[in-house]
């Protein structure tokens, strides 16, 4: 396993994450500006809302949602999905 | 409340976070690597686990306490606190 501590930063410095890796697996945990986003996923994510709220238009689906602290969404490999942020949200988000 | 994203880095790398603020107060999201720290607080802080482990020796405590994924221990203000990290973990922290 690695052991430094990588900084990613995306969509103009609006969201930033930091990785680790451990028997749980590889994530991040972040956090997101206000804003609206749209992610790609190269693998499986498991994305937990930590502290704020993200509402989500997920693949395949015609609704926004909404998932507050706490809560936990999985988009599959190769989707692409859409997040509106309303106010600054850290997030954990797990890969398979 | 702040818009712009602010990134922080402790001992030499060793622990690097994001910091936020939103509804639920101000705070931080990060990863500590593997290592031994010592903190020190300037403020009331609810420090969560969201993966891996943080095993603290608390204020006023004499025993080492291991807090896993979704235990949240809390630190007062102006104390010092000792963390033994034994794989990257990362932590959720909100001031009070």
């Amino acid at each position: 396993m690695s052991t430094t501590l990588t900084v990613n930063s995306y969509f103009n410095d609006q969201v930033k994450s930091v990785a680790l890796n451990n028997a749980e697996g590889t994530s991040t945990v972040g956090v997101m500006a206000v804003g609206e986003y749209e992610f790609g996923t190269s693998q499986r994510e498991y994305m937990t809302v930590v502290s704020g709220s993200l509402t989500v238009m997920l693949p395949s689906e015609s609704e926004w949602k909404t998932f507050a602290k706490g809560e936990t969404f999985i988009i599959e490999a190769n989707q692409a999905f859409q997040v509106k942020v309303t106010e600054m949200t850290a997030y954990f988000c797990r890969y398979e």
